[in-house]
């Protein structure tokens, strides 16, 4: 295959849904649009990358996918300019993610080329499924699953890449209160925390949902050791104020390693808000919280852009954060929305022309 | 649906496998036999309970498996004795330990009768498959994964809980080396390594690929917090020989709680055989190996049975185990197959008839 040349075939559907969806009012991640882009591994290579209409995937009931949860997945969006022109958001950052994580899963890595240009074709596809809406965009699933077959606990000899699109509104809907957690965790030290496997979203359902029955939205992830330091919050970074000063977990094996919050740091930086990355003690925010220095926190994600958190609950009680005027989460949302949308100046030549 | 008279619809096959699979052959887990159980879990209950012919399943490309590898598995064996008796081994610990994976994983429990019926019905049905060559047996693989759609990371609405079996010889071939892992790590402290969680799996693949490279078969998983004790090898437990008492570790949110092994410790205690139940230092482990006290160590798992582990691997170094006349794995592997096979008296009730 040559790299510098590669087309990716396109069959078109003749059976577009696209009418029939309410774009004035999307929830996240339900509705696909008409085409996804699918390539397969085997033989030792991957090969036949091509977009097609949406379709069923039809596997062997042994596909290692059902048994060893050998999966890993990206999350992008693309945004949809007030001129009809269509970006992505530092896709590159995706692409070199997507093999670090299949790197750890023992899954081939895919070529650069294959992933930059289904993307593309895929995109420029089904362009007119992203939505024009404030708030909404077309969410971008990446996501490689083992279709080999076999019950031995080894991985897989074919693999299916697949990217799917779907018209989002937000991630959460009203306010997002958070648990810092005292029981469970989501990822081990040498463990496959850093990557977007999909075993480390499973294994947080659960205690998510203890935490949504009190009241919750998402759980902030603590080490697996003394549960002392927060982490991330699973769909999310997290990012804390504490007086004028930016603060954020350093990624490691157990941290994911997000893109929203690596441009968050980046804005910050060229703007002299000092920011400190380091390790963030559940006792440090409880003495900030009680003599007012904490102002603010929020989670960053592709899904959940900038997400303010109202709220933390920490040993049964719960800690209410104050409605700043002025808060680094509005700024930031503002400032990476308004680059995502083509709104304002670009630079670091984040945005990335689809068409 | 009442439980006390479920019975399960079984759709057969009129396009049998079965002469064209060499049964002197057989590999692990590979080859299928004709018929599969399947349930559904929507609206809120399991439903439609049957056995169908083995055959392709059909998912919307953003059924959460996919995505955030919720899915959870068992393995049991069914065998057949001399007269044509067909049996499985404790398959209400499995049973029970499904459904502990389930809740952890946030996947809907399974009623215990569609769980041992469904089971039942399905090894009646393909009980032609169960290979009567010594060393083989019918591998019976449960699992459930989430079929129900979207990008939301959240727990799905719908799930399929399918029973597929496969004529297996070994799980390992030759000989097993095992390297005690200093680097990365299987299961987290409040994390889902009790669970048979297919992400579990996953992980472990690239570390075992890497000792594979080095000449060994599995990790010796360690805890993730400084590698200091031996947990489990991922397909199976550990059990060591130190003087003339075994030992294991015991089981915890980070260790699986094997059926094999807790019979190994069963039988072991009606024997007055010493063991404890205890942590088990890598530092242990090498001062008994220097000393000579060290005298086998062995995995046991249903897909493994009982695996001698021949040599251990720590930091670079290649640790020979001693060949024993009179071993414990060979005198608890030859007990338990007894006992399996109908070969003996079952002074636990653990076997269980079929047919």
């Amino acid at each position: 295959m040559d790299l510098s040349t590669l087309q990716i075939p396109v069959q078109k559907t003749t059976d577009s849904q696209l009418a029939n969806v309410d774009f004035s009012n999307l929830p996240f991640g339900k509705v696909n649009t008409d085409h996804m882009f699918i390539c397969t591994f085997k033989d030792g290579s991957w090969q036949d990358p091509k977009v097609v209409p949406y379709q069923a995937i039809s596997l062997d009931p042994s596909a290692k996918v059902f048994h060893y949860g050998q999966t890993i997945f990206e999350g992008m969006k693309a945004y949809k300019d007030s001129k009809g022109g269509v970006w992505l958001f530092r896709p590159e950052e995706n692409q070199k993610r997507l093999n670090i994580s299949a790197k750890r899963l023992a899954i081939p890595e895919v070529p650069k080329d294959i992933f930059m240009e289904g993307l593309k074709t895929l995109v420029e596809t089904d362009h007119e499924w992203i939505p024009r809406t404030e708030g909404s965009s077309l969410y971008i699933r990446p996501f490689i699953f083992a279709s080999g077959r076999g019950f031995h606990a080894s991985p897989a000899d074919e693999y299916t890449f697949i990217i799917a699109c779907s018209p989002s509104g937000s991630y959460f809907a009203g306010k997002v209160g958070v648990r810092i957690e005292e029981t469970y965790s989501r990822a081990a030290n040498g463990g496959v925390g850093y990557a977007k496997a999909g075993g480390n979203y499973a294994g947080q359902f659960y205690p998510t949902q203890l935490a949504v029955a009190d009241g919750y939205q998402q759980v902030i992830w603590t080490d697996d050791n003394a549960h002392e330091y927060i982490e991330e919050a699973g769909a999310m970074n997290i990012f804390v104020r504490i007086g004028d000063t930016l603060l954020t977990s350093p990624t490691s094996d157990r941290i994911l390693d997000g893109v929203t919050r690596k441009s968050i740091l980046k804005l910050a930086e060229a703007e002299n808000i000092p920011t400190e990355v380091r390790k963030i003690s559940v006792q440090e925010l409880l003495e900030a919280q009680k003599n007012g220095a904490l102002k603010e926190m929020f989670g960053s994600g592709t899904a959940a852009v900038i997400s303010p958190i109202s709220s933390f609950g920490y040993k049964g009680q719960r800690y209410e954060l104050p409605q700043l005027e002025e808060s680094y989460a509005a700024h930031f949302k503002k400032r990476i929305t308004d680059i995502q949308y083509n709104r304002a100046e670009d630079p670091f030549d984040w945005r990335y022309p689809v068409k």
